[in-house]
């Protein structure tokens, strides 16, 4: 079996890897990535192409090339506060690479499962009934990113109906762990805690909305969830990958401000609050256990652990 | 008032022009064309610009130019056929032709009213519960065109949500009148007749799937439920433009049939069928009417034979 993941290099992307290597030893791995390959020697056997996605013919090459069974496509530009200042830029990303992948797949007449990674992000949150989030909610876009991933679902299900593509939409909530670049509240927060643990900032935390509620995963039961639906997923089918609990920001932060010695101080920065909130959002992966009996196992304490221990890493490497 | 009236050379664009120039007699028209502007001595008085709307810089110009109160934005690439071909160019020029003209107002710190007009073909159909689309039924693509459509309104919604934009969506289902240009059903079938007429095609008339439901309005009773939406209609809000009632193509051609006197063979061409079809599409207008009293006033025998009237002159003009 071969198979294709594109933003390999990614935070999810590595994840994913490693987990393939162990749950499909005997697959070829090929893995694509806008920059040089990672350096992590556990992703050695990784076939890694350099590739541009958005370049059409750079692409069919790609999938002619290797012919893969299965694409599990990540690559995207995934931060939602990045997507208010380049929203052209991330609509037009996210919507071309995608193109690129099934017409390249529909002009070399190749069916490879398309695992599409959309988000928890597109449903419409303005209607809050307390009950999570299945995938019957209606669909409503935030910011830019949030449309950009509602245009690939769509997609995604347009050409499972218009050419028989056995593609399945994957729509993970909120996810974190070691690894997450900056741009995102949990490696934001961490990276300031380490920052301030190695002398280099104010022991002052500037934040956003703690208030708000969201639906926090692992990134390493993420990404089980994802090879779990390449197994048992159905065609044509959108999959949610959530923990199903809501966890407040300021719950977030705090947990992370536990795990040092050190007096830190909070401070709400108005800069930091976006456009659009919505007190809370939780979603709910009942169909995706019902189908492969997933269920998350990591708790949030853990994660969060495990990525301010990065984090200080990170700081670590910077600073020698 | 200002009106600024994108795509106003096309077929719904004329009509909308006429309509605006009855019942907003003291409003500046400007409308924009990709091409020449219209010959039509009764749009005379509109005032034409050609500009491509997928040029960033010339759409801010234009806005700044010209600073309308009120947009209508019906530029795009309209025909669905046409799309299965065009997957890319259709998406790409739907959507960015829009988000152009929101970020040329968001850039300029203008908030016009901005109708989006998006599509009724942007429902879920597959469910059939035999009640009419509202506007809440599920979102689905079925070709690269519902999914530009479903991309635009979602966009259209987004900028309501995250920029307090006055942003209204209208969701017109199919009309036609005088005056479509091919590659649609209705004037296609009396484009034939009107050739078989005038002698220049045998008495044979090829078709898709006749055997399909869908709500046919008048372009006329269409561009007067723009113009009360844009009169009374809530910004963030969607409304539906639909006659109600369910017509077969099969109905459709019959009805033309019946208003020529040559007797003319209908023959079914596999190549018509498109890949995805749906029985009956039925829109409902309901929360139209009930805003505005709009109702449908054109019944389809007169907008058909009005429509078979225009393309005989149309083969008049390009025989002599």
């Amino acid at each position: 079996m071969r198979i294709l993941v594109t933003g390999g290099s990614g935070f999810a992307g590595q994840y994913l890897l490693h987990h393939l290597q162990q749950v499909e030893p005997e697959a070829t791995l090929i893995a694509t990535t806008i920059n040089v390959a990672p350096t992590d020697p556990k992703l050695a056997s990784v076939d890694w192409i350099v590739v541009n996605l958005l370049d059409t013919k750079a692409v069919f090459d790609l999938i002619n090339n290797h012919k893969p069974d299965v694409i599990y496509h990540l690559a995207a530009l995934s931060a939602p506060s990045k997507a208010l200042t380049a929203a052209w830029q991330t609509l037009e990303n996210n919507v071309k690479m995608q193109f690129n992948i099934i017409h390249a797949c529909l002009d070399l007449q190749l069916s490879p499962q398309l695992l599409l990674i959309t988000s928890g992000d597109i449903y419409d949150t303005r209607v809050n009934t307390g009950d999570p989030i299945t995938e019957v909610t209606p669909l409503c876009p935030n910011n830019p990113y949030a449309l950009s991933k509602i245009t690939q679902d769509m997609m995604g299900l347009q050409y499972y109906l218009s050419h028989q593509l056995p593609i399945i939409r994957i729509r993970p909530f909120n996810h974190t762990g070691a690894g997450q670049t900056l741009g995102f509240v949990a490696p934001d927060f961490a990276m300031q805690i380490a920052r301030i643990e190695a002398g280099l900032q104010e022991p002052v935390i500037h934040v956003g909305n703690l208030e708000a509620y969201r639906d926090f995963s692992d990134v390493r039961d993420i990404v089980k969830a994802y090879h779990l639906i390449s197994k048992h997923g159905e065609a044509g089918e959108a999959y949610n990958v959530a923990s199903g609990k809501a966890t407040s920001i300021a719950m977030l932060l705090q947990t992370l401000i536990n795990d040092t010695d050190i007096d830190i101080d909070v401070q709400v920065d108005t800069a930091k609050l976006r456009p659009v909130d919505t007190p809370i959002i939780v979603g709910s992966a009942e169909k995706l256990t019902k189908l492969t009996g997933w269920q998350p196992t990591i708790d949030i304490q853990t994660t969060l652990h495990d990525l301010l221990n990065d984090c200080r890493e990170r700081v670590l490497k910077t600073s020698t």
